[in-house]
């Protein structure tokens, strides 16, 4: 979905009795990925960030990159955010509260209904609080995988509930926009409903998929390509993380898990009919991968890869420094803007392929500055 | 698995009474991805590459691109490569055969057995046939998507039947390493199991998973991230030809998929436990994660992404052209050779960040190099 699109759907679900607000300090609680990227995004803005959190190295890291200044007792902030794992959020929301820190709170967790309902259950003050999820990330954690532009055109979900004041909603929505990202609001349920669809099934099910390699012997894994890379990726994330994330929403990723099971169960049940020699199964597969096709083009294009509208101009360059800085430099003195660069490189071979990912309508100049600046085009 | 453990598995595995095999000239038949890449990999080592296809426009791309010349009637090749959909090799094979084209002849298909049984039943000769399946691919396909360096470092699976001569085996080991790519001898069994485990049943589970978003709404599918597009990648792959793929090898497959759907099964009753309150089976769920995280380990590095030994550097820019091939320029002078470079970028935003993968003991060099010439590093 476009930005444009998020932004329509998110007028369509928002709420239209906000206020507009106005950030100027903030506290951000959790200096890991995401609390440190918003500090940096907010400094951008220059909004007053105050950085608090238990482990001292990572918390002096984050100030050093910028993120903030390091919290001192007795201040008073618009907003305070919980950047901290989702199963501390209600202690420390309630804690927050009851020192009177900020005008309005928030947190990042990515499930949201059962914290939400922990908070009320032990007594937070839900006319201040909004629940939210960035839905970004990266593979890395922690301060030194943060930047400030990791929450651009990202959707950010907003889950207050109608306890939530006015003020509070404005506030914490005026906060995802501060960070470039686009606010989507949605009820908890809603949103775990979904995030158990497109983030939560996933991770299980690439954990599940890379778990059958644990028996294999070395031969089979090193006939593993691209394939099995992309799909078992995510499985390397951090288990205790990842247990919480996944324990915080076992209703909706149950449901989710036991539709995918049943899909799973007659796949066996179609490829055992044609193993045993029965062909007409085989539309029946056929169809699951046509359904598959269908359902991969909804996903949205990642960011940081080529979209619709870009073509890859593969080209050969020597292996040697400088070689690469050349190509591009060509293209700059000719004007063109190189929107996406990967490079293909085998170290200790006399020649790589560098592959240009640039706008259908820039295709045929980058072709003609390359040729004639003398290197050799695959196109 | 590093190329020189996959040598050493490759000698364990391979023949000893192997021949030493010149090729000088080579009959592809097929101008897809593979046969164009096999076609541009052997006309680089001046081998004499004749080209043939049904469809004209490819045959005649292929050409273009400088994979070979066109198949002319009345000759004599070395090997010819069957670069064919995988249910036309039995067929085509003896279509060949039977003209007595080729001193030797090998195929490319995915699937092994199957295609070899049924070359035997139709009365191939399968003295001078080696199954051949290099293992690598992209996620476009046909002859423009072809270079001369797919199978550099990959490996290349070599399924001779005990009917094979010593000169056939030898012929089309020379042509896999010809390639470039790392020869490994395996049954056409051993290679279907294992390509069961590693790419089929990735790719199905990848459908399976893809399909859930079918009757999503647009809201809950553009809360999708990079998990979402990563685990479901390959599934935009063409359904006919995977259906090909997987009925050629459903019985292994059938295996693996049943085996995957135990432990879907199991975890959909440990998050049922869960979801009705029962905490102890959160740590049945963290194994599950932590098998995971196990088999991921083993997954072998992705070609063109850092490898262990590398680190990210992030560095802002400006977005303007040229900004980029400054940077490159500024490591190049300094005599650093970036081994791969990929940029994050946002059409229409002030500042861009780009992140180097570079060796670790090239890091502080390369942040050095970044700062003196004036870029924001964040490291």
């Amino acid at each position: 979905m476009s930005a444009s699109a998020l932004n329509h759907e998110a007028a369509e679900l928002g709420r239209v009795h906000e206020e507009p607000a106005e950030l100027s300090r903030v506290l951000v609680v959790g200096t890991g990925l995401i609390g440190t990227s918003i500090g940096l995004a907010l400094r951008q803005r220059d909004v007053d960030v105050a950085l608090s959190d238990t482990a001292a190295g990572r918390l002096a890291l984050a100030t050093e990159l910028g993120a903030g200044r390091i919290f001192a007792a007795g201040e008073h902030f618009d907003v305070a955010i919980l950047a901290v794992p989702p199963d501390a959020v209600p202690i420390e929301l309630i804690r927050l509260q009851r020192l009177n820190l900020a005008r309005s709170y928030t947190d990042v967790a990515s499930a949201k209904a059962e914290p939400q309902r922990e908070a009320e259950r032990l007594g937070a003050d839900m006319s201040t609080y909004v629940g939210g999820h960035p839905v970004a990330g990266r593979e890395r954690s922690g301060p030194s995988a943060a930047h400030a532009d990791l929450f651009v055109g990202r959707p950010w979900v907003l889950t207050g509930t109608p306890l939530a004041t006015p003020q509070a909603l404005a506030d914490v929505r005026a906060l995802a926009e501060a960070c470039g990202a686009i606010p989507v609001s949605m009820t908890a349920d809603a949103h775990d409903a979904a995030l158990a669809t497109v983030s939560h099934l996933p991770h299980l099910v690439a954990a599940l998929l890379a778990a059958q390699l644990v028996g294999s012997d070395k031969t089979t894994v090193a006939l593993g390509g691209s394939g099995l890379h992309d799909t078992t990726r995510v499985a390397a994330g951090d288990p205790d993380l990842w247990t919480q994330i996944l324990l915080a929403n076992a209703d909706h990723l149950a449901e989710a898990l036991t539709r995918f099971a049943a899909d799973v169960t007659r796949t066996v049940d179609d490829l055992l009919r044609i193993a045993a020699g029965d062909r007409s199964a085989s539309s029946a597969l056929k169809e699951t991968l046509r359904l598959g096709v269908a359902g991969r083009a909804r996903v949205p294009v990642k960011r940081g890869e080529p979209a619709a509208g870009f073509v890859t101009v593969p080209i050969v360059v020597r292996d040697a420094p400088g070689e690469l800085a050349a190509v591009l430099r060509a293209l700059g003195d000719a004007g063109i803007n190189v929107e996406d660069v990967r490079v293909e490189h085998e170290p200790g071979r006399a020649r790589g392929l560098v592959e240009l990912d640039v706008r259908d309508d820039a295709a045929a100049a980058v072709i003609a500055c390359m040729r004639d600046a003398g290197w050799e085009v695959y196109s």
